[in-house]
């Protein structure tokens, strides 16, 4: 099933309110069983039961299972604007995988709640799912039910449930001596909604800031990243979602320590420094919904990792100082800034 | 810790926007934390990781595992006038766990999303939580995780995963010869509604309008009833949340099979009858957020169950009729309706 080809017809105006509930249901139902999805890889696990029961059901082996959530308000996290209707299907699954992917785990499969009014398309639904099974198909999950309510604002919240192949990969287990790597670049998925933003249309032409825009757009879980850092031994890690600096102040704050940051060795997108190169550093250290994975490890295992994973650095170490301080030194030593807590999305 | 004891500062004007994602998430997690809540009776199960990292984690041995999500919107499944807060967060567990009771499950955990204006009060915030730990208390389950968004109008949405004590009960079951049986009373919760909604606050004098009143305020999964069948044999079973004559369309689809309901079996809930004698049986056949089982199974196995669990009615048999059918008959034989599907909450 190639999804590009995957098409739907966003001429017709009919709501979901036309279609009713179990219309609404019936049709998604048979786009996910027409997706055919393949199995998911994880290990010791058998599928029972999906749509359409009191609830999913599944077989498991014994082993550790990891489970999570996270939901997006039209409005709030995302606007029509800046991000078509098939990209927010992907982002929303995007951010439960890379919590998966921050566990050390695979995924096993998704619930899906919608929240819409009676006005919203039909198409705009549909839309939404293609971008869901995308993420679904390209990472070996399974969609195996949800809820489908009204709402006066649209939302889509989701939550997937995973396998770790081993322990869990924790924020807390951080410590003192201990260096602290990326599994990427940083930048291009603030840098593609910077572009995203602009009034001037020409912004986005050109390949460098089409790089930035699918960043941000189709921001990719680092599912295969974080079975990598399992294998080498890691056991603290994070996703990237609030922004490099912040999120380095969670993982030290949940350990216990402090951190230093180097900025000369944070990897900044290419592409962000290219077009924007004057904010590249501070998109590179603040900007949120990167999906990188944050993790720290004696310095010899973080090298081994920077050296075998590409796009992987190293860009500081963990300390005794305060729990949850980050230190941010330039190239000459510098402290850029310190800081202890990150964005506040309800302020 | 006894929960009608746990008082929440309602009089302080503090909003979520106040004390900011990161202070109400803390608060969350120091109420769940001081809840001290039971380990889940579900065997085979052992928690690793609750809230504060990427996502929960627990070992699971072998077995069937079932998750399911239920939803609720402000202004949409409730009014703060008809429901309080601390009733909106049990009521929103209290579905999913009977999603659960209805797959022959126990519960192990819970995910809770919220969805809030920066201008929601910390105290409603805190009530809802209170409500789902009071139900977390009394089904066994953890509150392990979730998220916290902003949005433009309120709403709940939880994820409970739970694990089968024998195969799951499923809708599509059932056959044509099985009798239909349910596991308690109808019609409580929809006649509390009426009388909620009632501009005469006198309606509400009395017990047995108190009686009504909590059936809807404080529905009861029916976890027990449900192990009750799993021992019993059942196969087939769903919960009641759309209405009887509704679900049992719904089940009767699912199994490709018709069904026929005797009026005068009904189970109705007395204090309904003696306060709404007209409306009575209507209330009990339509109205929804029961949350009783419907089961079917060989008739010699319902008639046991109705003489071993209180409140457990025999009311009708499956046929061989067009799937999805439902003929409801009244006493003298007479056919009162017939139907295919239920209440439409998108229309």
């Amino acid at each position: 099933l190639r999804w590009s080809a995957v098409t739907v017809d966003n001429g017709t105006m009919t709501t979901v309110h036309d279609v009713g509930e179990f219309g609404l249901i019936d049709r998604l139902a048979r786009i996910v069983a027409d997706a055919r999805l393949d199995a998911p890889t994880a290990p010791g696990f058998r599928m029972r039961l999906g749509i359409g029961d009191d609830a999913a059901a599944w077989h498991a082996d014994d082993g550790v299972m990891v489970t999570t959530t996270d939901t997006m308000v039209e409005g709030v996290h995302f606007a029509q604007g800046t991000t078509p209707w098939r990209d927010v299907g992907w982002k929303v699954m995007a951010a439960n995988l890379s919590d998966i992917a921050a566990m050390g785990a695979l995924p096993l499969h998704a619930l899906v709640t919608l929240g819409l009014p009676g006005e919203t398309l039909l198409s705009v639904v549909e839309e939404m799912y293609y971008g869901m099974l995308e993420a679904c198909d390209r990472y070996r999950l399974l969609l195996v039910g949800g809820d489908t309510v009204s709402a006066f604002n649209l939302f889509i919240s989701v939550t997937v449930t995973g396998r770790c192949t081993s322990g869990p990969l924790t924020r807390s287990a951080a410590r003192p001596g201990d260096a602290i790597g990326v599994t990427g670049s940083m930048g291009g998925s603030a840098g593609g909604l910077r572009l995203l933003q602009s009034p001037d249309s020409d912004t986005l032409q050109g390949s460098a800031a089409q790089v930035l825009a699918q960043a941000h757009r189709r921001p990719a879980p680092r599912l295969e990243a974080g079975q990598h850092l399992v294998r080498a031994g890691i056991r603290c890690a994070m996703d990237i979602s609030d922004g490099l600096r912040a999120d380095v102040a969670k993982l030290a704050l949940a350990s216990g320590v402090g951190a230093r940051v180097q900025a000369a060795q944070v990897p900044v997108e290419p592409c962000l420094t290219e077009l924007l190169p004057k904010e590249a550093l501070q998109l590179a250290l603040n900007g949120g919904e990167e999906y990188e994975l944050l993790f720290t490890g004696r310095p010899e295992v973080v090298q081994r990792i920077v050296r075998e994973l590409p796009g992987a650095a190293l860009i500081g170490e963990v300390t005794a100082d305060t729990p949850g301080s980050v230190v941010v030194i330039d190239e000459d030593g510098t402290e850029l800034s310190v800081m202890r807590l990150g964005w506040d999305h309800l302020r």
